[in-house]
């Protein structure tokens, strides 16, 4: 029989997988940064190069020696000859004087000899050679100097960082063409249930559709995991060993979801410990919804027995299986998205259980309410309504209206 | 010449482009709901059938009918008959008299003649057909009733609904296998510029590396776009116009993001004027960054004009191009996620403009703070440290510090 008795809270569930999973790593993949959308980095980026490259004109005007300038005004220009141009993506070999000045565009190379840019808007040409200058520049003014954006060495992006759009440009700015990325971590999802069909099929009165493989797939492919398999297996002990270690050579989690029967936790908890050791290392989590959770290890893999129930099976995923995936792809802590709010009602929680609450928000001026929805247990559609789920702690006696409230967004 | 002085508010901008692209529309395109993961629901999705289909148990307990148990209590049982079982994903042809019960597992059905459930808790055998029940339950206890989690006809899930894990889920339990999608918006993305190289060849001192067509094409792909051209070719008008003719054919929405040189913006409002009716109808946005923008229309094809200054380009695609592929995709307001703060400092606007500042987020015990970052124009590593950005009001001047803000994420 499983110890229902002897169920870990959260954090000592969550400290479990911290230290029986150290050996469960991911591998490093190359890919091009056209592809890197999304992807976790596997190791620090560094600029092999410094940029800017050169000193670069932030706008369009004159390159000049600063010191030319200082005292120009309005009334009172300075008088510079003109001695040539600097054209767009070409480097310069004009050097530049004092009393001298040269045109470059927005992005071009500053000649030697000069440190500041005077705006085409403070400038005047007399002739073709002479410029009047009405405004005075700092050296540096207008300039972007080299390295200023970045320095050769530095790092640009840290292992663990989820690659954004502007991350893309900005490799692609430093001449880096392929990055090293976390592999997808492989997954396999099995449901077992003799009563659990395949939902597209003729269902018979009393049969329940499989929602769970398809629904805990989407999620596990949201945290970046890859389905190597994807099963609806009877609810009995050979079958299920079977296919589980055949599936576990192909994978680095194994999720199984059991049937709402009496007797399949214990079916699934014998096949973990069976397949190999350690085996069940939690036995059932003090939460709600999501108690006869179990989690094992076997070779070197991961083990999720979840609840039958798809509310359930959903919530647990979200919270234990989206915290592993995270781990094994080193993600920045905040990565997943949260919002403060104040409770629109009183919430009650469950005396000893971490109580997950789902919620819908709504804007109010700036000001953002958790409202909370209630379904039946197995209702759902209530999952589609709600934005997301506060976490009432264990020790905690429900939520007063009004109080401020941490939501995790679906 | 460019007409600058007539640039519009972004208010402005939004109405134009609600006005112009009335008849740019994206098909429906029908996909089975395991590849539904993010895509846009085309239209409302019904349910086909209630939810659940029978009287399902929420507890494992006996099936009764509620008003045999009134008055049952711990020190005074009633006594009930116990005539069988429903076995998990069987349908049941037992008929319950008063004085009976039937042991129902959770999820099972519920018999006729029963409208609760006593929970096995609450009850105790004494031998094997007498069951003591210890405590009354009312009619519907711990039971769902046909249709409590959905009615037929009932709607689901709306069009622009982003599909998540869970409405996958629902959409199993309901037996629906495929559902109509909008189809990705297809766009083609053109970098001009004589000064722009590809960012991995070996680069000339002076050259700017295209920056912009990996950059945008990976924010386009966040906004659910399909890239079908990327392409860096010369400033100049015969080539862009042959190109984005060509270009045109396959895409919805053309995006030319011009170099830095002087000529450029002309050149592609030319070429978009040239290619078909009503040509460019923004010149120029009253935005910082990204004024020198332009956006018309060709043929029933969008086409933007973007700055080619990087910064600018990934600002003014996230705003604008990502307004229009929304609007395309008809998606809920508020998808996007934002996040209120308060500013860290005193942040500065530029009179005349909605001014788009980059800030880093920081938690402090439940309330953000959003920390104004600057870095000259033209740096790209601003925007891989920046997580969001807050829009200051054209007629708003600057920010104080402490005041609370929308913060728009990355």
């Amino acid at each position: 029989m499983m110890e229902l008795l002897k169920v870990d809270t959260v954090e000592q569930v969550m400290k479990k997988m911290e230290d029986y999973f150290k050996d469960l790593v991911l591998e490093g993949q190359e890919i091009h940064i056209a592809d890197a959308l999304g992807r976790i980095l596997y190791e620090d980026v560094e600029a092999p190069l410094e940029l800017p490259e050169f000193r670069r004109s932030t706008v369009d005007g004159y390159a000049v020696l600063a010191k030319d300038t200082f005292g120009a005004s309005e009334g009172l220009p300075t008088f510079l000859n003109n001695i040539g141009k600097v054209e767009m993506g070409k480097s310069t070999e004009l050097i530049v004087n004092s009393g001298e000045c040269v045109y470059v565009p927005t992005g071009g190379m500053l000649p030697s000899g000069t440190d500041a840019m005077v705006m085409i808007e403070h400038a005047e040409h007399l002739d073709e050679l002479t410029l009047a200058v009405y405004q005075s520049v700092a050296p540096g003014e207008n300039v972007m100097q080299v390295g200023e954006d970045i320095q050769k060495g530095e790092i640009l992006l840290k292992r663990g960082r989820k690659i954004k759009a502007q991350d893309i440009g900005a490799l692609a700015a430093l001449g880096i063409e392929k990055i090293t990325v976390f592999e997808r971590p492989k997954v396999a999802v099995l449901s077992t249930g003799d009563e659990i069909v395949d939902p597209f099929s003729k269902v018979q009165l009393g049969q329940i559709r499989d929602i769970n493989t398809y629904a805990l797939s989407a999620m596990i492919e949201e945290f970046g995991g890859e389905i190597v398999h994807r099963l609806v297996i009877q609810d009995e002990y050979n079958q299920l060993k079977e296919k589980a270690a055949e599936v576990l050579k192909d994978c680095h989690v194994l999720v199984i979801s059991g049937g709402s029967s009496v007797g399949t936790k214990d079916v699934t908890a014998k096949v973990i410990n069976d397949l190999g050791t350690p085996g069940v290392f939690v036995h059932g989590i003090a939460i709600k919804p999501g108690k006869p959770t179990i989690i094992g290890k076997t070779n070197h893999k991961a083990v999720f027995g979840l609840p039958g129930h798809p509310v359930s099976a959903i919530i647990v995923c979200k919270v234990f299986l989206g915290y592993l995936l995270d781990r094994l792809q080193a993600q920045e802590a905040g990565e997943h998205k949260t919002i403060y709010a104040a409770a629109a009602a009183n919430i009650h929680s469950s005396p000893g259980k971490e109580t997950y609450q789902m919620v819908i928000l709504e804007d109010q001026n700036g000001e953002y309410l958790a409202k909370p929805i209630h379904g039946k247990s197995g209702a759902i559609t209530l999952l589609t309504k709600a934005h997301g789920y506060i976490r009432i702690d264990t020790n905690k006696e429900g939520i007063e209206k009004g109080e401020k409230v941490k939501v995790v967004l679906f």
